[in-house]
């Protein structure tokens, strides 16, 4: 069974927004065995979308469209629908009452734009979206599925998760798919590439592996695929790879979930109870930024300071300004004292720093170089660690602020994830 | 001409990774006059690869193609592209050299997969890659041409500019495209197309416009396209057109040109020598986080207060007990007292303070749902701001952060903007 997606949206191929989209539907139907064969994105214009949904649906089983629905461009995108499935454009009532609620509640009137959102083409069933005006549509043929809904990402989400899932699993019954993951940083994929050479011969032959580099280290991702009967037997086959892998990079290894380092350490800060502080530099509030997309943080991070300019480092930390002086501002005892004053001002019982360069200046000595100390201030001792860093200095702020996570990690879960 | 990006790699596909490069590279080829009609991504595999650079080819003149290499997986791309355009695989001299000497600064020894990514097919033109070890290709027959680079950002971007755009130019002569922006905020897009329509009938008839929401707002751009030698007759009507959407919209407009409000204020700061902190609750650190992201910023930018807790609010920036006892943590009272408190205990003109609920919780009342108070303490007076947020978690805590800056861009700057 093969699925594409098609995003349709100008916006996307001028690269004034990120697609998104695509990344959370890949990842969302994998977990739910369906693997994205192809994803295209073209521009809302009728004859490329009516060209591009055909060339599609002659290689494809499934194929889910997103965008090109909207108040402003709606039209284009369902009457191409209708000429590819047929049927006649008929109101839809209960998205209809929903514009009229909607628009209610903000005390809008209803103008002609929101009232054509209520019209799909008679030919499909109406997939109900309890977060906009724009509904979801399934169109059904000859054993292949079109399925349209709006680009905003939370109502696709929305879409994707409580109808057009049920829908699927309804029409195209799969095959049981399972993936395992191990995370790690501080080696680099040739590395870890080489070194898995030697147990490739132990490892099941169904088992596919991949090695997915990011900001936050290399993923080693392990896949097995097969009938839902044998999933028992499956699930053994990856189990048992999963561990040799993990152990093989054991030195490496921060999560063997398949868990950013934000998310490892908010979850192990809640679990143990463990309450936490950050007092960034360079990273500019990337660090604590990150923990706190986590929802129900709030119970064990504390806050945090970003201490951008030397002052706030003396002043709000602490920090001593003959260390300064003597150790220059990106030393690792001004990390000690920056981690060291979070954690008092803040009173938790960790408290993480860092300080250090990101942006590459062609004329600076070595030592003024893109680089970072961290620091990890904890009851009984504070730890430090220094990291070079080689990209442009946004990549260096999230390359940092990961490495600074992983250190946190490393230190405090220690052997749990090794 | 019509030009295509294939993205191969399935983490794009498995949603892994969120594909940055197509949007990178629709922006920057589009400002140097070549438009993306099509993007697609495929897995790494020979056949698909092979049938997606064949089905392309034949419907666009330029394909620039980013993955499918690196030590992993260089193989299967590199020997498609001599399937398809010929020659043999030669050894790259310059590129062995800098895989030598980068692998020697830091002492690692020369692998296999190392070595055969000096290889590249003869018919190609190599373009040289000082950021990483496998080089650009590029390929040219008939009139079309193929252009082959790894799908590292760092690596995409530093080829792009520095050997792609060139080499297109040389063989690709452009017509002139030019784009002018206005960016909103708190008006939907709905409203915006419907006013416009009452000066459409005002506008060159050879400009396009597009209405693209996102959590900054919406962006409304306006471009036009035409032979280089009217180049000044363009950019007049443009121009024209531009002022014109801007006066339509002035009391939502923060800024004339394409840049987000971060960007927007951190130039204005720089510009006006004015010192700047933020007090963050809810955002947790992303206002101050996106701050950070532009060089130079150090200069003005003092620091910043992640007061997560309602201790750190009190302890560090000094808001009063009684004040969160009587008006509630999330009320103008309390983001005035750490707007005010950041602005003190960091020692500048002027200080943003934000602090609201992001998550929503189904059984919490009416003022527990996710809202936000934003405020502004500068040199005479403190400003306030409520908002309602309407998302998740994670896209509430960009829309608010966006808002604030917002907020602080209109109080600050006033009028220059609209």
């Amino acid at each position: 069974m093969k699925l594409a997606l098609l995003n349709i949206g100008s916006e996307l191929l001028r690269g004034r927004t990120i697609n998104t989209n695509a990344a959370f539907m890949g990842e969302t139907l994998l977990r739910n065995g369906y693997a994205v064969e192809t994803s295209l994105v073209i521009h809302d214009e009728g004859a490329t979308i009516k060209e591009a949904i055909q060339h599609l649906l002659t290689s494809h089983d499934i194929l889910l469209v997103t965008g090109g629905l909207g108040p402003t461009k709606d039209d284009i995108t369902k009457k191409v629908l209708q000429e590819v499935f047929g049927g006649e454009m008929v109101c839809h009532q209960p998205t209809l009452d929903r514009i009229l609620a909607f628009l209610a509640r903000r005390n809008r009137p209803l103008l002609e734009h929101n009232r054509l959102q209520a019209f799909v083409p008679s030919s499909c069933e109406v997939l109900e979206n309890e977060m906009g005006t724009a509904p979801g549509m399934a169109f059904y043929r000859d054993g292949k599925a079109l399925v349209a809904m709006p680009g905003v990402p939370f109502e696709m989400k929305h879409l994707i998760q409580t109808r057009i899932l049920p829908w699927l699993k309804a029409h195209f019954p799969v095959q049981t798919h399972l993936t395992k993951v191990v995370r790690t940083a501080g080696i680099p994929e040739s590395r870890i590439a080489e070194r898995m050479e030697g147990i490739e011969q132990e490892l099941d032959g169904r088992i596919s592996i991949a090695y997915l580099p990011n900001y936050d280290g290399t993923k080693i991702e392990l896949k097995i695929a097969g009938d839902p009967q044998e999933a028992a037997a499956l699930q053994t086959a990856l189990d048992a790879a999963h561990i040799k892998v993990a152990e093989l990079f054991r030195d490496y290894v921060y999560a063997v979930e398949d868990k950013a380092p934000d998310k490892v350490l908010a979850e192990w800060l809640l679990h143990n109870k463990t309450t936490f502080a950050t007092a960034e530099s360079c990273t500019g509030g990337e660090i604590v930024a990150k923990l706190v997309q986590h929802g129900g943080i709030s119970a064990t991070l504390k806050g945090g300071v970003v201490a951008y300019q030397v002052e706030v480092k003396e002043k709000v930390l602490g920090v001593r300004p003959s260390t300064i002086r003597d150790e220059g501002v990106v030393s690792a005892a001004v990390a000690t004292e920056m981690a060291e004053g979070a954690r008092r001002v803040m009173g938790c019982d960790y408290a993480l720093s860092i300080t250090g360069i990101t942006e590459a200046r062609p004329d600076a000595p070595p030592q003024e170089q893109p680089q970072a100390w961290i620091g990890l201030a904890g009851p009984d001792t504070t730890q430090t660690y220094h990291i070079t860093l080689m990209h442009d200095r946004k990549v260096n702020i999230e390359v940092a602020a990961y490495a600074a996570l992983v250190f946190a990690l490393k230190q405090m879960v220690g052997s749990k994830y090794q």
